[in-house]
């Protein structure tokens, strides 16, 4: 091994040379890693072989107090000037955006041949797999773990920990304001509108939160997990995205007397018709490990063929959590680790092309409300014999002469366009009221 | 970054050299490397940047068909040639046994400079400590993700991907055995001893199952473990260890009534009196989601002050999971990549001192058999009182004159100590049949 001889004595020794870091951006998740930073400089440092050193921020305001030191480090006005600070080892970028300045920040260290990390998903989802040629055509480092399930080490995981495994099938909660959502709206029996108000006023959604409900997010961060697992360019755009708002109490009491959960999975498989992406709320079985992840907790499950099934779980958002999984990264590059961005050098990715959505196979959950009248279940079951789609039960516990009533109908597995069809002719019968409403159900 | 510019450019090229492995012992897991290196080879070198290739093997029988092509390969009667192969790159020990052959070939192999990757938990349990020290000191690595939890990559999380955290408490479901046991007693109401048998015909049990079944195996595990989360020398003495052949169905039925499933944990945390270590049957709240950890699938909680809560779960032990672990330590390997030993290097950790275990704090269950006669519970309530033990419940469902009947007790937070000697007492009333059972109970 070329490398053996000077492994510890060199790099483990006192006099190895700080790594020295650049910060933009100095947000709850800065100002968490300049902390962590100092705080625990001496464990890092005897974990790592080196001192990781903040010498340069780029940050909005300066004087605020974020409770730690930075009178000595260098300020610099404009991000990107950071890519050319002479004391700039490796540049972190925690701006945020998918364009504009974090990406010309990012570039411009590439080219500068300084290692970057960043949790910036949005970017790496859009630009990931043109950001892996870069850096890997630069010979530089572009890490990423928090950009994925805080503080949960799932890159690592997958590109080095199962690394020896053909990944069949990747899933997880990936996004943590929607899994809280759910929970509350189950453990309360309270409307989805009201229990995000609350989150809102709790800090666990955001004032706009479309991003999160609507299941952007958590794409964004499949795109990732899928180029990784699969070797695939990031294809963000071909993913089938749902978010939670048509989630309603009704569909939560209705899943648990089925003996399933309702969660916003991210869910990407292998197919016949190639690799699937789709993020949207699933029903899951109680028995699955992964039902019982509740609240802000993120999980992710990977199926590889040597390992067989893995979960992990953990907070996927918050100052601590990803400030832990961005220090992770700068003690990979401060102990010379390195792996290709995606999983493979990405030249040799194979094209991002995603499965259509129409020929998901599947089982389905579908509520219909109707005025309760003769033959409306038999109008119901022609459109499904019609389009081949196999009813597994049928459920109307009600009746109600002037209210619409819920009718709740479960489906073998079936294809999705055929299930469409189906859906769209159910939907145009005089009986029935509202627009149906779908949830795919997951075998896990 | 000195080692930027080659980054990719050299270590993926197909110009470099393939990293040469002889394997000791082709059992299961040595047949199951061997196999996925052949496999999956392509797909290795496109992530690793270099061919991983069989060239040496040590092991028994060298005609029994493993489904794999050896014919190409150099076979030594003597595993210990292995270390000075001039055709080895890498050893691979997976001959088991704390001492002998497997001890000698990584001495020697660290000797010769020669990277190991070792599956053997019992010997790193007693002699980790040394191994480290004395691989750090030859520059060499030794890798032994597959020794702790099979195929979940548990050690990268701890000494990577949470290598950021000051961990406090890290425990887990560490055999799968037991957890297989537990769970099918839970499932089918019936003994310990008829189970096991069962397991033991399936081959999920050993024909000498105490290993496994007396917490030894979860102890090795957990003493590793322990010296990575911590930062510690490794201390397998200092154990305590109870296995699982105490519990019985009874117990296992009023645990559910309490709300509680019962696992055997290995667990190690900080405490006022220093790092705990302890593997026993533990009473685990049901809303924890590692109490949901069934069957033969291992599990491993890890607490760090940054990241919170972190849960790996997986499979711990069989082929193909033990195979995944190596093969990802064979691929960091190729990488170049390394890492302390025990996480941080071997001459900085702390001594390997354990908390006594009569200073643990925690609840407990405790089940008596008496004869249901005027005054018992008042003499056991007197016992636990003078033993400062504070009782949360008590639970005497049946009342028989002929037969003894089960009084369960539940208590608040006290201190072993106090409880060991209240129970001796409480052993040794007249009324009181058989052993007390004893559970501590887990606020996880």
């Amino acid at each position: 091994m070329s490398n053996s001889n000077t492994l510890y004595s060199s790099a483990y020794s006192s006099a190895a040379a700080p790594l020295r870091i650049g910060i933009a951006g100095l947000g709850t998740v800065g100002g968490g890693v300049a902390k962590l930073l100092e705080q625990q400089g001496d464990l890092l440092a005897a974990r790592c072989g080196r001192r990781i050193q903040v010498t340069a921020i780029s940050a909005r305001s300066r004087g605020k107090d974020r409770g730690v030191d930075l009178s000595a480090v260098r300020w610099h006005e404009d991000a990107r000037a950071l890519a050319a600070d002479p004391e700039v080892d490796v540049v972190l970028e925690l701006i945020g955006g998918s364009d504009g300045v974090a990406k010309e920040l990012i570039e411009q260290a590439i080219k500068a041949g300084k290692p970057v990390v960043t949790a910036n998903k949005a970017l790496l989802a859009l630009h990931g797999t043109a950001l892996a040629k870069a850096a890997e055509q630069a010979g530089v480092i572009l890490a990423y773990e928090a950009a994925v399930a805080g503080g949960i080490p799932v890159i690592k995981a997958l590109r080095e920990g199962l690394a020896a495994n053909d990944v069949r099938r990747v899933y997880g909660i990936l996004n943590g304001t929607c899994n809280y959502i759910l929970s509350t709206m189950r453990e309360s029996g309270r409307e989805f509108a009201d229990v995000l108000a609350d989150a809102q006023k709790m800090g666990y959604a955001e004032a706009d939160p479309s991003f999160d409900v609507d299941g952007i997010d958590a794409a964004h961060k499949l795109a990732i997990l899928t180029s990784v697992a699969f070797g695939r360019e990031l294809d963000f755009q071909g993913i089938h995205v749902e978010g939670i708002r048509h989630i309603s109490a009704l569909d939560l009491q209705f899943a648990e007397q089925l003996g399933y959960r309702i969660k916003l999975l991210g869910i990407a498989g292998r197919t016949d018709h190639g690799i699937e992406q789709r993020v949207h709320p699933c029903m899951i079985p109680l028995d699955a490990p992964i039902a019982h992840v509740e609240g802000v907790f993120n999980a992710v499950f990977a199926e590889g063929d040597s390992v067989g099934n893995v979960l992990l779980t953990g907070r996927g958002a918050g100052a601590g959590p990803t400030a832990s999984a961005v220090v992770a990264d700068l003690m990979d590059i401060a102990r010379g680790h390195h792996a290709p961005v995606l999983g493979i050098p990405a030249e040799r990715l194979a094209p991002g092309e995603t499965a259509p959505m129409g020929r998901h196979r599947g089982a389905y959950y579908i509520r219909l409300m109707v005025h309760d009248q003769p033959g409306v279940i038999a109008d119901v079951a022609a459109a499904f014999r019609d389009n081949e789609v196999s009813m597994e039960s049928v459920l109307q516990q009600a009746r109600d002469a002037s209210e619409p009533v819920p009718v709740v109908i479960t489906t073998h597995e079936t294809e999705e366009a055929g299930m469409m069809r189906a859906i769209a002719r159910i939907a145009a019968l005089p009986a029935v009221q509202e627009s149906p409403r779908l949830i795919r159900i997951e075998a896990l």
